[in-house]
């Protein structure tokens, strides 16, 4: 029985704040390797990534598991009561930065694998997907795992990304899709001129004003059947003008949007284009306009894989889980381009805070729900 | 004859920079006790100031000049074809910090007043209150000389501003008041929170926003017989959050308001107040409002002495000076209270500006149209 408390305990004081491997891929590369998974260090632009599979490569029934070793950074030290790489227990509870997201998913779905094909080899492969760029710019993350498994024809039949889930209580949330996100920068550019003065000067401040409460004030949507309402949030504005007497010639602002499957980055990106065009033209200033996707919208609507996870952790917990597509964005993202893809995992309440923490029986709790996955799959 | 251009060659060559007094008063207070001036240094606060006073104190018939010899910082020294404080000439021109911005005008009325002393004494006083501190907080400058005057029951009957009036052409306005200006600085308050879930966040920005556009759509009037409309620049917002995913817990923002004999420092502090709390009450956010009044608008309508600047003016330009109430602040907003007063200087195109330059022959000029006032103010 491979204990996933342990191997818990032992990624947290792998110190994998991203990019770092910090040692923690090395570690389940051993591991997997000696339960008899076929592993491969994917590493790319600086980051690096673990492939496992044990079983054949290509057969029909591959079920597969995704999760990431590398961590936020820990913040402010002092702050932690807890050594934040140290694993330390408390009361049933383990310390430490990536206790819950996500190095106890990571150990719970291994440790599941890993005693599941020495007690019942199944009759199929068992895939996973261990990045260590999920909570950087994921560019060489769980895409270059991907990518491998594109140019050497892997293959997953069905995913389930190991990321903490549960808003409060373990087992009352699963995730089948996200909503997708969106960041646009806006730079509008006037003539600077003198306060006294100003009919000789293009003030872009009213203008950005005037641009950021449309898009505050648009009501995108009012959700649909799997997602909750598109949210849209201004997040900056910023001018840098100290000089009361001065109107200045520039100031930017930048909007973040969470949108669901009754838009895509590009319909919004044209509607953001427009408003901007809009309020350019009412003013006569200019403005820039640049757009960061970060993921568009997708849904694996409830059906096999959704039942499964559901059957199990409801086996599991009693609990039966909301089927959500809430959040912010995961590497889920990325899995849907490559099969059916769901989310089961931890609690995630203290997720990238101090002195974040995961309560040992939960860390228990999640291998059995993941082995009954898995058994269930195979069955 | 006292030559006004070697004059302002020789303040020029003072660093006068507020605060520094930078030889600059003490070689007037030298020529002006020289000449029979009683001199006076109103030192407060770290500044320097000089009243002067030929004639009897108290005389009914006693006229003021006012004027700074402090000047703005010389920016990019680099960026400067002529040394700025070598009051070097070429085709005419003469280049330096304050060659416009004022001593030109402080050495064209003192020496318009040592030679009509010198000439023709008048029946009656002549005074000079020249400040150090008009480019600075303001505090202590010609504030400060009208302390000492109430102190010591020193009394101007009008006052002349010798600042520069004239946009482009000498000659083409003086100005018979100044609008009002302020300035509101407002912070914005609300809840930070993740961009993903804006409902558990209050956002401060698009409060700011509807703030921001609100206050500067709303048209605060069309002007008045003597003054232009009032106006109101937003002159900056600013927030600092450079993380996408994050709402800002707070954000500040400001507007200018150069303001006419329709408002007040009080009534229009009242409006923003009032605005302020609307929005904050809509958004459920606070609204921290800061107001600074920087001076009341002010009249000085058109009668005897706008008349005999204007005279005087037209006789030496062949100009009909405008009788303006246009432009930023001047110190004339402390003179109103205790006299008429009204402005009149030369083209001040360059103030403030890299390579500050003054036309020779204007100076010449502009002592001549000072002398003339004297002379038939007091005839
Ligand atoms: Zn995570
Ligand atoms: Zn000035």
């Amino acid at each position: 029985m491979t204990d996933p408390v342990q191997l818990t305990a032992d990624l947290i004081r792998c110190p994998s704040v991203t990019p770092e491997e910090g040692g923690a891929l090395v570690l389940l590369e051993a591991l997997l390797s000696d339960a008899g998974f076929e592993c491969t260090r994917v590493d790319r632009g600086g980051v690096s990534n673990l492939f496992a599979r044990w079983g054949p490569k290509g057969h029909a029934r591959s079920f597969g598991f995704n999760g990431h070793t590398d961590v936020v950074p820990i913040g402010d030290e002092a702050a932690w009561t807890m050594p934040p790489f140290g694993a330390e227990m408390r009361d049933g509870v383990m310390y430490g930065r990536g206790t819950t997201d996500m190095k106890s998913g990571v150990a719970a779905f291994a440790a599941a694998a890993i005693d599941l094909v020495h007690d019942t080899p199944p009759d199929g492969a068992i895939i996973l997907t261990i990045t260590g760029d999920e909570e950087g710019d994921a560019l060489d993350g769980t895409t270059a795992l991907l990518d491998y498994m594109a140019e050497t024809e892997e293959r997953m039949s069905v995913c389930l990304v190991g990321e903490p889930t549960c808003p409060n209580h373990m087992g009352e949330m699963m995730k089948i899709g996200r909503r997708g996100s969106m960041t646009a920068w806006f730079t509008v550019t006037g003539v600077q001129g003198h306060s006294a003065y100003p009919h000789r000067a293009k003030n872009p401040l009213p203008a950005m004003a005037r641009l950021m409460d449309r898009l505050a004030s648009h009501e995108l949507d009012q959700g649909t059947a799997h997602f909750d309402a598109s949210t849209l949030a201004v997040v900056t504005i910023d001018t840098g003008n100290t000089a009361t007497n001065v109107i200045p010639a520039q100031c930017s602002g930048a909007v973040n949007i969470r949108f669901n499957d009754l838009h895509s980055g590009a319909s919004l990106s044209e509607w953001l284009q427009s408003e901007a065009n809009q309020v350019a033209e009412t003013y006569g200033v200019e403005i820039d306009t640049k757009i960061k996707i970060s993921g568009e919208s997708f849904l694996t609507p409830p059906g096999p894989l959704s039942e499964l996870v559901a059957k199990a952790v409801k086996a599991e917990t009693g609990i039966q889980p909301d089927m959500s597509t809430t959040g912010g964005t995961s590497d889920a993202r990325f899995v849907k381009n490559h099969c059916p893809v769901v989310e089961f995992g931890l609690v995630g309440r203290t997720m990238h805070q101090v002195d974040e923490c995961v309560e040992v029986v939960h860390i228990e709790q999640l291998k059995a729900i993941y082995t009954r996955i898995l058994a269930d799959y195979f069955a």
